[in-house]
């Protein structure tokens, strides 16, 4: 089974959620640097673990049974809200918005704080690599040709620093159910990370993909 | 500038940071999962995000400068403490704990919950590839040889389903300031992704690399 789960909501109904959830997750996500750069003393924080308790617990008097998943409508519009790098109301997603190019092209300007870190005040060398195979999915899913991840090749040309950053990635090959997507990852200097994947069309879509349904690319990425 | 902060700190202060920003910043993963995870009705979600806003507030009285960073006591111990895969204080980390061999290997048996995920149900590749790196370059520290990111190469064998997973990684060749690292992370049934990766030593790090400074392997990662 896919997963993939079809829910449609009346326009007003989506826009009741994003203006919801969107400033929940992101409070969450400030929260989550405040944690890790807090310089309070033992007692304040002590507080805030209690009052942090006490918040999850109320949240945790229902909910969804396992993860968000990914969401669709009749329209063939997708809510990933808790994917890992764009996700809505995933606090872990810093999270990244893209534009998006039916020529199967995807851009994202971003900023990575202090939770994205590896090696002192540089991004990690993983957390490039995440961020690059989301963006080469988006552009394959941009040019109609969206798939699972079977192979992805990083390579590092300078240390990438935390702030301000762009990704771009685009469709460099297209074989069958397989597409080779391109991408890299830089500051105002020019890429710090460059990045090569082979995406494949899942045999469960490949039906859906082989009647040309390219009107709902986001729907199995 | 390689950034890494010498700080010493008693054996006592160590345990107590460890017993004060442990469990906080669990506290903080336990929140994101609910704020992914939560069903209650909107009141509560804007109440909720209210107090979280106060708590952040609190936090943010006093902070550190930027971000953690890496930090090394005389003994050659680090903290790595803000990092995005293992970081104690970082409630975006999972975290992984790698038990370290000194022929070059590390492992970690570890969760992932909701917040990691990709296709429904399934860990996002990019988490892999961000896990994976992690764990390449903690065996390559292990076997006093650690280094910077200069390559990664993901092979994705089948879909990593979220919970209880382990990555295994090793050194696989060594040449001058380049060790070449490879990797798996797997479930029960076996291996899912493969990495093999290219880390070099930092040209700031040589010096110490060269004198076989290998009782401190930690201390540039």
């Amino acid at each position: 089974m896919h997963g993939y789960q079809h829910e449609d909501l009346p326009a007003d109904e989506l826009a009741r959620q994003e203006d919801l959830y969107g400033p929940f997750t992101q409070s969450v996500r400030e929260l989550v640097d405040a944690t890790l750069r807090t310089t309070v003393d033992e007692e304040e924080v002590r507080r805030a673990q209690a009052e942090i308790e006490a918040v999850t617990a109320r949240l945790r008097a229902s909910t969804m049974e396992g993860s968000y998943g990914v969401r669709y409508s009749s329209d063939g519009t997708t809510r990933p809200w808790g994917n890992a790098v764009v996700g809505l109301r995933n606090p872990v997603a810093p999270p990244l918005a893209f534009d998006r190019h039916p020529e199967g092209r995807a851009t994202s300007d971003f900023t990575l704080g202090a939770a994205y870190e590896g090696p002192p005040g540089l991004v990690h060398g993983g957390v490039s690599a995440l961020i690059l195979d989301q963006a080469l999915g988006e552009a394959c899913g941009a040019g109609g040709r969206p798939g699972m991840t079977g192979g992805l090749t990083l390579t590092y040309r300078r240390p990438t620093r935390m702030g301000r950053l762009r990704c771009e990635a685009w469709i460099a090959d297209r074989d069958g159910y397989k597409t080779v997507a391109r991408g890299t990852i830089g500051d105002a200097d020019g890429a710090t990370v460059e990045a090569e994947g082979i995406f494949i069309v899942p045999k469960w879509a490949r039906g859906l993909f082989d009647a040309r349904n390219t009107d709902r690319p986001d729907r199995f990425e």
